[in-house]
């Protein structure tokens, strides 16, 4: 029996799974869940929803809900965030202002951070919130956990984690994507262990495994032989770079594997432009293209509108729209083996300390690690391969300290340095122009007078 | 009484330093100097005006020539390294190569290292060189000092430090640069204790101060009220980017004053073409500008023709041409403080061992330490502002890094990752074609085969 608040609960697909998970969590019922959101007609629809969804399943659970952030945090056990400071519209028209002065996609588009709503040195609303959400749980639940889901999980759980003493845990799902590089080379699943080791969307295959043997000779044989015919007539969904070329190609170029949503990002070899997105990622230019964005944008739409009429029709079955099988993410599963102390292996984002040789120990890596009640114990997981540190890792970890660094100290040149850095740039001048046009966005004023 | 042996003793201004410096230094002589080079007529050049330079000054000294690298080293105490692999013209040859694909001042022309004979990716013959000499010390001398001169000093001198057991020095003259900066304040050299530390040619000024207090307020002072004077009818030599508004830029950005070859780097704020270079460096666009090099080069070769000259008639007086005052240079010095064991304090480059906070230990850093008979003593300097460290100091370490991996690994796709994360670069093509045409080139034969 727990008090969770879930901080952003109007991201409504991302809610239901939490509810979804909860309510089929034997362990956890009569927990009680405090849904927050400024959203109110999202909120409602979410708490009317999740109150049905119990009521369907026969799940004992408490909804609340209410737009007063400090409402849900007070008292809570767990805290998930999964708020994005001014929604999608707003970054959206940042980008757009980028794009004007010649960065193509954003100036958060950057080598090895390609994820369209992965902001960080343009993210300062949400790191803002991130920090106040924060700060609100020292006062009002300092014991609690704070799940971390909402992006830049990077940027955020290191902020987090070095800026207050919570108990802090990042998750993400990226790292189950190594089963669709075990389904595409045609393994069974049971018989294959794999592990992916390094920072939130820059994790790479460090043990692939089948039958204890080593599955990456697998692996190269089939980029050998079949991959050109995998790819000839391929057409994936915007979602699907799992097995991209640019997957391919950051292997070799890297030595390990990227996982997950780590081939959407790689370098400007592959997101120079839309032509090239799509030599890279197939006809759609890949989830970050403007075309694969605009899909998952409309497909995000759809999913909402979808979930506002299920609310609207109380006549209608939710578990029907939500069958009760048990979605696969961490989130409750992490809540329950620290709650009820089962020590369960899960893929967390976490200061390092000493898990991965040669990373600071408060920078935050993603890592296998057991979790029970007693918090976080990383596995020990040795050294990236050299060429993969000198040319994803240090650049990254470089990029975080450079956000987080602009958003600690305030200071316009912070931002202008950023661009300096930026391979489009073609000169201070429009490094300036960039950084006074998008402070003086309507919702960047808070931003505007830290940056002055 | 030592045996030195100088290899690379035709880059002639160099060696009548080392040899006026010799001569001058008393507790040196007796001592034995062994002239190495492959150009016949430079050799024997040197080696006569060292002769007439001892008679003149009536230093007793020994002085050697051989085209024998390994005679020059065998039994050594002290080893010069001055050599520049294939000289001057292969590396201008290699530049256009670059140019021509579309990398202003070649590929080796990157942020914080824009020094035109400074090639790092592009100095696979400087460094098998500079290994090859170290090999053959570990079998000829192994207990001698390697004193390496010659660029890129950074590099080398973390190659051998790492790869070899020599004791290895390695010497600058840019640290001096902090007296121009002392000279245009107007303030009396002998009150003032300044202290640059970093990265070899990226070395910033982390103590300055003017009878005890902090002069950078004085600094300060002439940037805000005096250097717009300055710079109005401003026309530099080449050489003189202590206090171009690239330096005082610099300043602004990073935190702490460049100093010596330092403010010729930056970024490509300063260098993107001819006219941006002109702009923060001067008429002449700064000494790696096409003009500022086309002068430094011409004035080398003046000055080899006017040895020469002075060494085809012996009924010159040499000391006329090199008056018998000390250069000022550390390189003898450091010569005598070990062989006579008297501790004074250099500017050196060695590896870290904690010098410098947040470095790691195997990374050559440039700072002040007590050399002497048992070595190098290194002072702790503290920690560099983390500004500085995230935008220049870890950058420019992380190149070193791309470099050596290169070079130690072989293999053609290093130097076109190089490439890839040069902003210069807009194609994947492009960095494989320029590769492809540098490797061609007939003195690159053995790099060509290196990186297959």
């Amino acid at each position: 029996m727990v008090r969770v608040g879930i901080i952003g609960a109007g991201s409504m697909a991302w809610s239901m799974v939490l509810i979804k998970d909860l309510c089929l969590t034997k362990s956890l019922r009569g927990s009680t869940v405090a849904f927050m959101d400024v959203d109110k007609r999202r909120l409602d629809a979410v708490h009317g929803l999740a109150k049905r969804y119990a009521k369907e399943v026969k799940a004992k659970l408490r909804f609340e809900k209410t737009t007063d952030r400090k409402e849900a945090l007070k008292n809570a056990d767990f805290v998930f965030n999964t708020a994005l400071a001014g929604g999608h519209p707003s970054y959206e028209t940042q980008r757009s202002v980028g794009e004007k002065h010649g960065y193509y996609r954003g100036i958060d588009s950057v080598d090895h951070n390609m994820v369209s709503d992965y902001p960080t040195i343009g993210g300062y609303n949400q790191l803002r919130l991130a920090l106040e959400i924060a700060r609100d749980m020292e006062d009002l639940c300092p014991d609690a956990w704070l799940i971390q889901t909402a992006n830049p999980l990077f940027e955020i759980c290191n902020l987090l984690t070095r800026q207050t003493k919570l108990k802090v845990i990042g998750l993400c799902h990226g790292h189950f994507g190594y089963r669709k590089v075990v389904k595409t080379l045609g393994l069974n699943a049971k018989h294959v262990k794999a592990e992916s080791i390094g920072f939130n969307h820059c994790i790479w295959m460090t043990t692939f495994k089948h039958n204890s043997e080593s599955a990456y000779p697998l692996l190269d044989e089939w980029v050998k032989t079949k991959a050109h015919k995998y790819w000839k007539n391929w057409n994936p969904k915007y979602y699907e770079a799992d097995m991209s070329p640019a997957a391919v190609d950051m292997y070799r170029r890297f030595g390990l594997f990227p996982i997950g949503d780590t081939p959407r990002s790689g370098g400007w070899k592959y997101h120079a432009d839309l032509a090239t997105k799509k030599r890279w990622y197939g006809p759609l230019g890949g989830f970050d293209s403007e075309i694969g964005w605009g899909k998952y944008q409309a497909d995000l739409k759809k999913q909402c509108g979808k979930m506002l009429k299920l609310h609207d029709d109380p006549s209608l079955s939710v578990t029907r729209e939500f069958p009760p099988v048990k979605s696969g993410e961490q989130h409750i599963p992490v809540v329950d083996a620290i709650a009820n102390d089962q020590e369960t292996m899960f893929q967390v984002n976490v200061p390092n300390n000493g898990a991965v040789d040669d990373i600071p120990d408060d920078v935050v890596v993603e890592v296998p690690a057991l979790v029970s009640r007693n918090g976080v114990r990383r596995l020990s997981v040795g050294r990236l391969p050299k060429r993969l540190m000198l040319y994803a890792i240090v650049p990254r970890m470089l990029r975080m300290e450079w956000a987080l660094e602009a958003f600690l100290e305030g200071n316009r040149e912070k931002l202008i340095e950023w661009l300096l850095n930026d391979p489009r740039t073609k000169s201070a001048k429009q490094a300036e122009d960039t950084v006074r046009e998008i402070l003086k966005l309507p919702f960047n004023k808070q931003m505007a007078a830290h940056y002055s």
